[in-house]
């Protein structure tokens, strides 16, 4: 329950649709040669047709950049708006790797809220007072329907938005997905994406980078040809999997996508329930999508327990069962869980939090 | 003519055993979680076991690393190596990419000379001229039987060996592949290599850099540390592929070695012959290896011909036929032509080109 890769359980296997893609491309002789470094046209064609769907323009081939996954994506946008004295605001809670490239190509990392009262919305005046001229970019690993305040605020502060869409359409509550590009004519928007967590194969190793920019902010600025110099020094997915990309897009079917969601929801409600039974930790708002939920520890309930990472320790050691301390997402004493997992074993592993939780409560008076 | 990926061509095909070995990795859906940022420990095991063979000494899988093609290996070590004022000595003609990396992590690129007159051997006072106590590395792109003099080098000069070995085995003369790990005892050795070249799949992008190291320098030195940590921070190559390695490397059939050994004799053979009928060219030595000859261009016979750039662009443009300028390998005024292609093709494209220097050769008085 500590990572957010499901694919190991039966109930979380990917498409058949998807395995034969890749399998017929491997075997169509036709991918073995080396790609080009943006990556092969027709896999950039269909992820754009893919991506247009939901968005007020059309994606053209050359918004899309393949990547050795959304790791890559990051690696690659971190060092091209790098510069001497740049900054970058990242989320907290958020994805540590982001701060790890940052950091390895000299920009300093910033911190903006994420306000778990708010249903982890963004602290808009957070983000307005930690933004300087040195500031290059604001990343956004989940959005919300205020998707909207946040350009604006970027747009005010003339940075470029890079937008961590990885979960895009594993939604489950009322609210849909929206993807930030739609916002792309208020402020240029790097979209980071890939097919690792919507198709279940994070070790398939296929993401992109796209410029959500109807204005043409990126090519004017030359951010484009950095992208593509980048590029140039750097490994590409493999050919054949690329290949694979327009039957994988065109041919799963939608039954795939809606039996992830409704396990998602499943499990994501036995997590709800589960966690509300627990004293020592409050969860601030039901999971509406991706695959994990933040619970924020009461220390002063538990005995023998320091700190978040101490407890997952302890937890991991008593009950054989493994959570994400806090600290790791940049949100001390809070604990990430994952609920995309099988559902018996996410009640027992929620069983035995419990039952951790119980044994090492304080005694009540 | 001009690259290094005959994979397109029917007679360089890979083997069926290696597709066979990645589609059922892809089908056995094991395979599509992350892997370990190390690579899968069946896959190093196999790769540490199939190296081993032409060593004095064994390699474990924790000397192992895999990467995504050779490409990422070359990034990572220029990354690992690269500190402020460090330089890298770098064969010439060599691969730019080499320079590319260093440069962009800040190195310094030294270039030392291959000797056209003594079958293209390291210019060892030239080494030796060239390093400092900045100098951290030197790469060896392709190895000789003079090896043990290059290690001894690098011994006195107190630096480490990365040698590029991606087309290991892929020789065809009298003198047999030894790898530069042989001499692992003498001077610290990184050796790069990929399926890419002998297994004919470039766009598999499935590398490695293997420690060849039995003194251990690279632990005490923390080398290791720094290559475990910019893993840590960068993309993986598929689960997939890597739990295919297994299988592709038991499995491939000395047969399918043999025969590419074989047609790129004989392509290296009509090669050699041709060229002997080209008077506006010299070239100083029968290829024994790779998938390249290195020929120099005499502008002195040519009339309206600027140099080795101006000599390919006209050559595309006049006959259809790509060649590669020598200065895009460091090497002005030389050109660098790829044998590995069809026979029939190979054939074609060499009578034009011998065309075209016939119709550009100053008038003989």
């Amino acid at each position: 329950m500590g990572h957010g890769d499901p694919s190991v359980f039966p109930c979380f296997r990917t498409a058949p649709e998807a395995v034969d893609a890749v399998a017929g491309a491997l075997r169509s002789w036709e991918h073995n040669s080396y790609s080009t470094c943006v990556g092969l046209e027709p896999a950039r064609r269909s992820i754009a047709k893919y991506l247009s769907h939901n968005l007020p323009y059309e994606l053209s081939p050359d918004d899309v950049y393949l990547t050795s996954g959304c790791a890559q994506a990051i690696e690659i946008i971190c060092s091209v708006l790098a510069r001497p004295g740049a900054n970058i605001l990242l989320p907290r809670p958020g994805y540590l790797f982001y701060e790890a490239r940052a950091v390895f190509n000299g920009m300093e990392a910033r911190y903006y809220d994420l306000l778990p009262e708010k249903d982890w919305e963004v602290d808009i005046h957070g983000v307005q007072a930690l933004a300087d001229e040195n500031t290059v970019a604001m990343v956004i690993v989940y959005t919300y329907e205020h998707l909207a305040k946040v350009a604006e605020t970027a747009r005010k502060l003339g940075i470029f938005v890079i937008t961590d869409e990885v979960y895009a359409h594993l939604t489950f509550g009322e609210r849909k997905f929206v993807p930030m590009g739609v916002f792309g004519e208020v402020a240029p928007v790097f979209t980071l994406g890939s097919i690792s967590k919507r198709w279940l194969v994070p070790g398939w190793r296929l993401g992109w980078i796209v410029t959500n920019d109807p204005n043409g902010v990126f090519q004017r600025t030359k951010v484009v040809d950095s992208i593509k110099s980048y590029l140039d020094i750097s490994s590409d997915p493999p050919t054949f999997v690329q290949g694979a990309i327009p039957n994988l897009l065109e041919n799963t079917k939608e039954e795939f996508f809606d039996k992830t969601v409704k396990i998602l929801r499943e499990t994501s409600d036995i997590c709800w329930e589960k966690l509300k039974g627990i004293s020592a930790i409050t969860c601030p708002s039901k999971p509406e999508g991706s695959m994990f939920v933040m619970v924020k520890l009461d220390l002063t309930c538990l005995q023998d327990i320091k700190d978040d990472m101490d407890f997952c320790c302890r937890l991991a050691k008593e009950e054989l069962v493994v959570l994400l301390p806090g600290c790791a997402v940049g949100y001390k004493n809070w604990l990430r869980i994952t609920f995309a997992i099988d559902p018996s074993s996410l009640e027992d592993g929620l069983d035995r939090f419990k039952s951790f939780c119980l044994r090492h409560s304080k005694p009540t008076k």
